[in-house]
């Protein structure tokens, strides 16, 4: 049983890569096993699709300022070990508006229009590969942002694929290897995935308000398994969107003393409700003054850069700064900001799959997910609009039902 | 047995809090049972002293500009916790230039004048005050530069004086809380200090040559006792000057695979001497690329900024870049630097006292001293300049017998 809560089956510690592959294989035994009480969505047996290739329908852009608008784009026959997901929901993620909108800069890739974007996925399992073993039609399967890496390097072999030392493949806006062009996201009707890298989803589950946990939750629950968030200890979480707000209810599930940082006083009663002890509204680094040397683990999800500095100085000894949300540059890091109690600044990507499994069990038998507002397709580029302006609670899921 | 050396007293980890207590008071033990073995200069007995104060002699600049002169300045009286102790040698840190130079801006605090620097000290201990149980007169003492701490703080408790929580006491520049004005240093004849904030040095080493450990020795020990650098990781040191010589060697003495960074040719045959297997001479950060993702380990001993980015990127995953020369500010951190590979940046501080005996013992077993240039106290001045030139092999010491 774990130390952090009550829960016997979640781990202390982040699994080994030993452990994770008798976790991974487990999922797919448990869920076998389970399978005749799987929720009523997940028993139908969709009619059978064939093996492909298909047209599909999607919704993209054709300019970076370009509205959303119906599209319809290629999706590869299947090989041995692809799963055919049908898609039912798919969030929006603050990096889908950084690279339709082209806001990313060097070294990251320009956008290639037209793009779908999208990359928190859940659907129904459609069809599978012949080599396919923990899937069947009609499961209902998750896909994240990762959809490839090499698959043979230290960091693979060790399910850390997402730390694939040749690069690992973005969901939409990469080198479609398969097809050739550029590859498409999931704001569409169906997606062709590797089997490694789909999760399967613990029956019982809200759907649509689990699709943000394929990249948000796992971009959050990372960190807080590498860097051993344990009860009783302080966390602070920088920003409470998307990202944010799932940090708080997982840093609570661990029985830490969580307390946020918003810059929107309306989210203060939120972060209580979903058990942070405390919601400090801040705009200016003068307010976070009053917090030196009190936090553990403090995880910034603000999509923006944010001084480093004021942050930093909230660590306790050996405590770390880790940030999931901005890009480049990280700005005014100071040495008297580490070296005074040797804290550390760092910054996190997603998950490997094996974890990301390890992610959704854990969800699944808490009852965590996102706060969402489900949309039509249609009504997308409002949704980039509204998650601009801070205006979401706590993410939009565009429902292609 | 540790793993990583063939020394059956070296610790694999950091040394826990009862663990430091148990290795403080063992020294003390070891020492007094060797007594008898002690080298010549440790076994005399200096003339009675009396308890102070005293007025010595010293060596100070009186203005940021001005040369270093004779002065007089005043040590106090013993209480029950104090040392005496002669000086013998006291090496020139490079702090001790930004310091008397006035060199650092905000936050640091601003030169008094006159300034007597010195914080790597090596002497004979004169007198005790009643309750002081670990050393005697005749004894070899080093202090380094922290004199003071808050004794009561988490942090303090546990051993990490160095990142009191209410700031510890710089041993020169700093308010004296018992004479009044500013305290000096150890280009001095005498220096008083509490005995928590000495070290005893082992029979046999080289006494000049110990003195750098008080400070360069230990500010690149503790954090590779802090990060648990092993045998066979691939350590980077970048910079190699009288911290990073001792880098090289105390990495080696781990049986790390040391690489130096340098930008003067010269030192190259050194660093392999020092048993480095590779040395880069480098002077833009180009000449880094070609190390993506190849070190577990890295410390900057630069004392001025480096850009981070090109040393960040160096590292593999989980990989930490320690900055331990530089202060103000951390420049040109990048998320795509950080996250790529879940890279740490941090600094660090000196270690702490029971640390810093530990540390001395293992240089004590392993004849781990630095290498130096012994000069006259009218040399301070030029010895700066061929300081900040990149001029000395490694590490000048000032001798004051």
């Amino acid at each position: 049983m774990c130390g952090n809560c009550s829960d016997k089956h979640h781990p202390d510690e982040p699994a080994s890569p030993g452990r994770r592959k008798a976790l991974l294989a487990g999922a797919g035994i448990a869920a076998a096993s389970s399978f005749a009480v799987l929720p009523a969505q997940a028993q139908d047996t969709p009619a059978p699709v064939g093996n492909g290739p298909w047209r599909v329908r999607a919704f993209g852009n054709r300019t970076a300022e370009g509205p959303f608008e119906p599209l319809e784009i290629p999706r590869r026959a299947l090989r041995p070990n692809d799963v055919l997901i049908d898609i039912m929901y798919c969030a929006i993620c603050h990096s889908d508006i950084h690279i339709a909108r082209q806001e990313w800069g060097a070294p990251y890739p320009a956008t290639n229009f037209p793009c779908v974007p999208g990359h928190e996925i859940i659907g129904r399992v459609a069809a599978v590969g012949s080599a396919v073993t923990r899937f069947r039609p009609g499961d209902i399967a998750g896909a994240g942002a990762m959809i490839d890496s090499c698959g043979e390097c230290e960091n693979c072999v060790n399910d850390l694929e997402q730390y694939c030392v040749k690069g690992w493949t973005l969901n939409f806006n990469s080198p479609d290897k398969h097809l050739g062009g550029y590859n498409y996201g999931g704001f569409s009707q169906r997606v062709v995935v590797p089997e490694r890298f789909t999760v399967r989803i613990p029956p019982g589950m809200n759907l649509a308000a689990a699709a943000p946990l394929m990249c948000a939750g796992i971009t959050t629950f990372s960190p807080m398994q590498h860097w051993s968030v344990k009860a009783g200890q302080r966390v602070g979480v920088i920003g409470m969107g998307g990202l944010g707000h799932l940090a708080v209810k997982l840093a609570v599930a661990r029985k830490a003393d969580v307390t946020v940082f918003t810059t929107t006083p309306g989210k203060v009663a939120d972060a209580k409700k979903m058990g942070a002890r405390e919601a400090v509204v801040w705009s200016k680094p003068e307010a976070l003054q009053a917090y030196a040397n009190s936090f553990d683990f403090l995880i910034s999800t603000v999509p923006t850069n944010v001084p480093t500095h004021p942050i930093t100085n909230m660590l306790r000894l050996d405590g770390t700064y880790v940030i999931v949300g901005a890009r480049e540059p990280i700005e005014d890091v100071r040495g008297s900001g580490l070296w005074l109690q040797r804290r550390q600044v760092s910054a996190s990507l997603m998950g490997g799959m094996a974890e990301t499994q390890e992610f959704i069990d854990f969800c699944g038998r808490r009852n965590i997910v996102a706060d969402i507002e489900l949309i039509k397709p249609d009504q997308i580029d409002r949704a980039f609009e509204r998650i601009k302006a801070k205006d979401v609670r706590y993410r939009f899921v565009v429902d292609l039902t």
